[in-house]
């Protein structure tokens, strides 16, 4: 019997919130996103929400002009690690790179992870968005790698990291005291992988875990990113403003599948929201402007320019038309860069638009109201299948977790949309989703073994 | 006043204990080595018993012929993060390549393991021994890099990763909500490093912990190891067979330091032993033998084989005279492996010598006997400046700690030879080493800020 669908809900934690400022807000930790006790905390808050998963983001070089809990943040897989300590039950992500990493390395802490949180474990694998180029000079490289290029490298370095995790079949250990056979050779298997950007023996030093391997998840919207996704992701985080060209992404991705032998429950879209509650909508509102109000015009507007290529915005003002500005071309999130110059066109946006127009945390949309309109809001975009579930970046932290899982949680579960308890121990028992079979057990015969 | 000189313990812990057949003992857990818990008790232990520091050693490649223990396993930094969690004060070091990593990841996962330990972290700084060449082929490369290549690089990678951990002063971050000035962009520090092996540009984005830095460990005792380690490290970890020959090594060591203008106390040198203990010296060594038997002969001579570069031992029976043996030229841990051909010479050893008289934890010497006779021996190496302090690869595990820890600790005590109770909170404290000032402070004129 298929189970009934139901909403996904990750949880995005950083430090005092998603909003640009809320680290000025009179209820907020400033200090949050190096606390780890304070995160710890997050963590807990979403689990006795019932949240599949905690979800990192990571940033490999400091941003003057973003978002100040990027400026001192922990490393995401060391972070997840602190996490499983304060958890039971609720799947911990981490986002990681695959442009500034080595396949080996990060094979190994994930399985590492996953073991110590007994099958919690998941990556958000990144290609890293760096249109300043500033990354690249922290890796003794010149330039950022081009768009194209870093997804060709991230579509071998998945397969090598996941080929690493299968190096041992389950029931490879023994221990067997007696005869002194620690394992069955015939059991571990040599991936050696042979690509353009990568050449790979393995084994892998580490077993699979009790979930297989740790869930992938994945943001790229671009053609090639979707490709990747289609390909290899379990979880897609996406953001559209509009319900129905989020419908017709839904559809777009969901039909690539196909291509890959893959069934759509395998594949869960999560829209990014930012839901602010109140008693009252008006209460809501003004929680909404009191966070909006802490922005400076200017200050958001340096946050901008390095978002999407170190742009010179002092030759305009507040007022001048965006689609005057020279935006350079940036090797970043490509897609969305494109989309934001369709909309700059499409509503005629001024300068001092950008920030609020685009940027996380600071739109007015229905995702902002009391927790009846919130939850209404939520199933309008899950029954339409415009989403499998939600990424939800909390504008203050831990304020709006907290009133979320306390007020819209219940009202998700009285409608039979979202769990009432976890019924598994897994990430992917959260997902429903299956252990992959271990790639040398199912085709044994096409790999050597030793 | 100074304080008088006390010694320094840190716990080397692997699975179910440094005995290449230990996991075979009646008494041990075989899946210690990925059983987070287990891990967590033993570092708990090492703290009951004052320890300075847990050490967690690495490998990068499993080798079938090794030690059970290294084919299944976490990834040090990630197993740190882990242990921190479970315990309070003990410090906890993590071994990590420079050959296989990327300075600016490595110099951010110790920081952060760093936060969240309160202080607690310790590099140990290998450049990775990989005799069979098996580490390269899981990295892309044809073959392992020369000793001397492989220490170039490691100078380099250690001042990145030290500059990279000064990026930001103690009091960079203000939070000041009322202005909207996050941190004092004077306070932040770019490195800028322009050198053969890495360019990194910095900042790191994350700030110095409790200790300033995490403390540098290594083992080297080459020429250029040494010279590394006089540089840059701060405990050294060796092994002598002989205390005279630990004496001059140590002077040898230490006299090296003036060059750097560092201290002797800042400097400790740890001599890696293996005790058993028992109520009578004939309970120690029956436990000993008990161990011994476990090995067999074949089985040792296939890790001395991979330890020493694929030997073909199979062209030789055990009573060959070893000095026969053709052993290939080794890109390996070159000191050690001119020593122990100098020691085949010397005794006249049979190829069924070698595994018992090389490798750890299988020598009969005097740190096997009664809880006195092994604190007199311990007593007999500090007082003579053989050692500094010691790295405790116990046999057997958790046995082997656990009397050490009940029996042969409080004897050093009642001496006051080690500390009753930790004084301070960080490894640092422990190890009697000062916080390191900023560069980026204590020279301030002659960087660039920004």
């Amino acid at each position: 019997m298929a189970r009934k669908r139901q909403i996904k809900l990750a949880a995005y934690l950083i430090g005092s919130g998603m909003h640009f400022t809320s680290w000025r807000h009179p209820q907020s930790n400033p200090v949050a996103s190096i606390d780890v006790k304070a995160l710890q905390k997050l963590a807990q808050i979403a689990e006795k929400g019932k949240f599949d998963l905690a979800f990192i983001a990571d940033s490999l070089a400091i941003n003057h002009e973003s978002h100040p809990h990027i400026l001192n943040r922990f490393d995401p897989v060391v972070l997840i690690t602190a996490l499983a300590a304060a958890t039971e039950k609720i799947g911990l992500a981490a986002t990681a790179s695959t442009t500034y990493s080595e396949p080996y390395v990060l094979a190994r802490q994930f399985a590492s992870v996953d073991h110590i949180s007994g099958g919690r474990a998941g990556w958000n694998v990144v290609t890293t968005a760096d249109a300043t180029g500033e990354t690249a000079l922290n890796f003794s490289r010149e330039k950022h790698w081009e768009h194209d290029h870093r997804y060709e490298r991230a579509e071998e370095f998945i397969d090598v990291v996941q080929g690493l995790w299968d190096s041992w079949e389950d029931d490879a250990f023994i221990y067997d005291k007696e005869s002194g056979q620690f394992y069955h050779p015939e059991k571990v298997h040599e991936l050696r992988y042979e690509g353009e950007y990568f050449q790979v023996k393995g084994p892998l030093n580490i077993a699979r875990s009790r979930q297989g391997q740790p869930v992938i998840i994945q943001a790229g919207a671009s053609v090639p990113g979707q490709r990747l996704a289609a390909r290899t992701a379990e979880v897609v985080f996406t953001h559209w403003d509009d319900i129905e060209e989020a419908k017709q992404f839904y559809q777009k991705l969901k039909s690539q599948l196909k291509e890959f032998d893959r069934e759509e429950d395998e594949f869960h879209i999560l829209h990014g929201i930012s839901p602010i509650v109140g008693e009252t909508e008006e209460e809501a509102v003004r929680k909404y402007n009191e966070l909006q109000q802490l922005v400076d015009p200017y200050e958001s507007l340096r946050f901008v320019s390095g978002y999407m290529g170190n742009v010179d915005f002092s030759k305009y003002t507040l007022d001048t038309p965006a689609r005057k500005v020279e935006f350079p071309k940036v090797n970043s999130i490509q897609s969305q860069f494109n989309e934001m110059k369709k909309i700059i066109d499409q509503e005629n946006l001024k300068v001092g638009d950008l920030y609020t127009r685009f940027f996380g945390a600071a739109k007015r949309d229905g995702f902002i109201g009391t927790p009846v309109q919130v939850a209404d809001e939520i199933e309008k975009w899950f029954t339409a299948k415009a989403a499998d579930g939600f990424m939800i970046q909390f504008p203050l932290l831990p304020r709006d977790l907290d009133e979320f899982v306390t007020h819209v949680v219940p009202i998700l579960q009285e409608r039979g949309l979202f769990r009432l308890d976890y019924e598994g121990d897994t990430l992917r028992e959260h997902l429903g989703l299956q252990v992959p079979e271990n790639r040398f057990v199912s085709k044994e015969k096409q790999f050597s073994t030793f």
